[in-house]
């Protein structure tokens, strides 16, 4: 039983419906039909005009993105903890050829303006120190923690008084629509997000990432980078495809609402336990070596975390037998 | 009637019928059992052992070899109507961190020995000349040109007493390889290449290319280099079976027969008409802008090349009937 | 008697006084007064408001422009013969972060605007074509060709209306203009230049060449990419200094004067053999093996050109006995 | 009263005399004799056969050798107050083309090996963490603390076992081997540093910084780089006889111990006040905003460096009685 991560989870049926539906012949790269529809049906969920590209990971969307707000010379700032530091293998500095990230911090892997302020006021205004152009967040965080749209606006508000970038990876995005009942417009666009990584394959697609901009001229040479980075794939059809499936009826936000309805269970079994609050579908506990063998030996997979904490994550198709089991070993332990 | 590519025909009925028993659970990357077996699968296939990594498109395995094989400070030779050279929007400068291409010249887009000892030889060993360290040749050509594997050799011989490394762009090595009627290892190590770009999308495949190592120990950066690009999809698993699927009972050499065989139907049309000999599944005709105007009045789309020349793609998937048509077609300018 | 570069040349007493003055304690980096002068006395120089940031060397000079001017994913259009594409180590693509150089052609290095169009046109506004964004001239060319003000400006024009931007390379800007004549401006910016890498290491000075920025917004990030790469010497006074010799009453067109007229003396003798017109401080010859070792012979030193050429380089302090032995030499053979 | 940093300091008489020496025709580049001369002469200083390449900057020495140990997708590891941290502009990202630094901690900016243990043993040996390939150490260090060859030799120990490569910023080397009294050999090569920026700026050389290669196979592509990072210098003969004259009689060793015995001076007055132990030609005091300001109005010149400390920095020229001046108004606080 894997609550291992959510990012190999099969695909939704709806989506590989929607791939199969798209094996006919169209036009190569993002010419076809259905990346063409993309922009107007992105325009369409989030209430203003965006430009939306496909990509096949989450790692290209967000360096896509950041490339888009930095130039080389200069830095983006993240948590400490974020994906784009720690589990992208360098593809940050790849693709904005070298620009830094300097690191915040701040509870549950979420940034504030303050934490932020901290990194950036003390950078002197100088060609010695490479000077901030860009903030990196994540909803939900590595660590399965929500920011709300005052909080997000908050911190768009800081980028903008300090003419500062702001990105969003949302590689876990429907998780934290889901449990915050905001529209996508009010925790983006609206609170200040220029660029947002749109992730749907944790969520049931099988290779189509999304990278939306709030200002659409940031499409521009992002067109031709994406291409540059050997990105744009000749069969773009099956991408966009599995991107409309997700969209279409919400499925998307039903997929989100389900996982975190089963994280919700482990977390209400945990108790005291939990190491943060679970606001999305990953449960962060507390668990001795030998409790985590205990888990396992029942047949749990999950990841070690930092020394006595364990992970769970659990996916749009966690099997509510298979939770419910989970749960009940997590209460006895 | 498309004959404009084959870069964006359906994918094949076993393909997809792969991607959707990939449709289970398993590790995410390429942990899983299906991208694990790759290695083992390939070493057979080519008869020596090989490393083989899937990624999402040509372009990027093209120049994670050429980035294997050539250093930021070094260049590589090319043909001048290379893909590498046209048609990746600079992808190899990306990826080699600003490698030079030194373009060579070559009848139907093949470099022969001389050629390239002419680019070559006229580079000073001198700190202010980029020297090159590797050859890039492509086979089949953007000509639909084909390399036996004794003008491989050649070129191969010409590689190891330059010191130079050798890749292979393979986008059509089907197509290729069923024309040759050679053994794979025959055209690609057992002639001296290094690296091989072993097309599987335009054969058939949804979104899976495949670069193979024939020194495996140039794999081993280039795993790191595939992260850092963002080309490392969660879901592995749905590409490796598109690889897995191409290779079983030898599906990859039918496409590319049945895709030349149908070339082979145009070239009998065209005599006198063709620009290059036909060898694999493109046609280049000579053609008057009116005649072009003709063909496509009667429903048939293609590329309009260089002046007063059209070219004309068939696929794993062209329709008996409209290629008879179109034979037809052209026979009756 | 060397005749071999002007790159090597001593430096004039009027500099070597100027660098033995700036020998006091002063600001660090640019902060210098020398150094804040710059852009005073050379908006002076040229009438019109510029930015002038002083590297040590012309290729550092050139490629800070060129990152200016064009994105990663760009390109530059410049002469097959040009010193960024043959000599200088793959600088620009370091500074580019890979961006491509297109090559044209033209009689003597020099470009027209139908040559550089040939190759701009051929471009297809498509993501898979790297797009040109600037073009780089050099004046004087790799062959002592001169660009008068109108071939430069029909240049310019040519670049304003496809979008591009334009640098002139002037390692021997003074040389061209010794012989035009006209004023720096006419040549440069009221031509439609962008940057100017103003040369005086091969005209006298030391260490100091001069990046000269005619639309003066563009110093803003080039001031940050010159640390980056590391350019930033902190005693810049010695510079600085170096530059403002040079410029004072007019030194830098006085030595390339003198350079040009012991070039011309060489041009005289040469007659016949002349394979470029003399138009700066350049001699190209052409010359058997035999006769290049009889000038050898005589203790002439000079560099091996194409096959029957040899190069004459003269510099500002040519002396002039040697030359005319050399004269008459020539006039021997 | 300039106590503001060494880096500005004037030119060393014999320095300047061996510059004007060194204004005759000779081969451009590193072909002169001086520039030939180096590799021999820092052989005989080290004891040992080593490379050694001439840089106008201490950032392009230190980022050159990053470059030569560390590949772009890798990382290197150095003290968070590291000058390659803070005070490059990113050179060492555009060198290494986007390798990261990992940031360790350690008092007075030393690191130990448990220190940079923490930081690589926490890295997961996985694709999709930045693996560190290196080390990096100033000796002095960013607050005027030195390494013990024991000190050195410790890390070397670990960067062995490891597999990483050391590398010593020594912008202030000759003040710290000053201090030690060892030999150049005992605190680098002996002790594991694969590469030494040794610097010569800040201790009265105009414009010459020095990467020397304890093993010389890795200045083969340096040599490349450093062309294509604009920083071969035409005439290099000028670098080399800075170099060469620093050397002779051990100047260098002697500008480093007068700036030491200054800073010792300020050191003895300040007591308490003394943020770190001087043991090179930096005094760093704690001094209220007020006290600052009373010594700025006594004519005294030095940097805020975090709140409640100034820095006070010696070069090898600072004026006896400037010191015992700085000295005395120190004490009367």
């Amino acid at each position: 039983m894997r609550f291992f991560s959510d990012n190999a989870a099969p695909v939704h049926p709806r989506v590989m419906a929607a791939i199969a539906a798209a094996d006919t012949l169209d036009t190569a790269y993002d010419g076809d039909a259905r990346s063409r529809a993309l922009d107007g049906r992105l325009s369409e969920l989030f209430g203003t005009e965006v430009a939306a590209l496909w990509v096949p990971t989450g790692t290209a969307a967000n360096c896509l993105a950041l490339a888009a707000l930095c130039p080389p010379h200069g830095a983006v700032v993240c948590h400490r903890d974020a994906h784009i530091q720690n589990d992208e293998g360098g593809a940050p500095e790849f693709y904005t050829h070298g620009a830094k990230l300097y690191l915040a911090d701040g509870e549950g892997a979420k940034l504030t303006p303050a934490a932020i302020a901290a990194v950036v006021d003390g950078i002197a205004n100088d060609v010695h120190r490479v000077q901030p152009h860009a903030i990196s967040i994540t909803n939900a965080t590595e660590y399965g923690r929500v920011y709300s749209p005052d909080e997000v606006a908050a911190i768009g508000a800081l980028a903008r008084d300090r003419g500062l970038g702001l990105h969003m990876d949302g590689a876990r995005f429907a998780n934290a629509v889901a449990t915050l009942g905001c529209s996508p417009a009010a925790v983006t666009w609206q609170a200040g997000v220029d660029a947002l990584s749109f992730g749907f394959v944790k969520n049931g697609a099988m290779s189509a990432e999304l990278l939306v901009f709030f200002r659409p001229s940031l499409a521009a040479a992002t067109l031709y980078r994406r291409k540059r980075a050997g990105l744009l794939l000749s069969k773009g059809r099956y991408l966009a495809a599995q991107v409309l499936a997700m969209l279409e009826d919400d499925l998307w936000l039903d997929n989100g609402r389900a996982a975190n309805a089963r994280a919700a269970e482990l977390a209400a079994a945990a108790g005291a336990r939990l190491v943060h609050p679970v606001e999305a579908n990953e449960v962060f506990l507390h668990a001795t070596p030998e409790e985590a063998a205990r888990l396992r030996a029942a047949g749990f997979d999950f990841y070690d975390w930092a020394a006595g904490e364990i992970r769970l994550v659990t996916a749009w198709d966690s099997p509510a037998d298979q939770v419910a089991r989970l749960a009940a070993a997590i209460a006895a332990l």
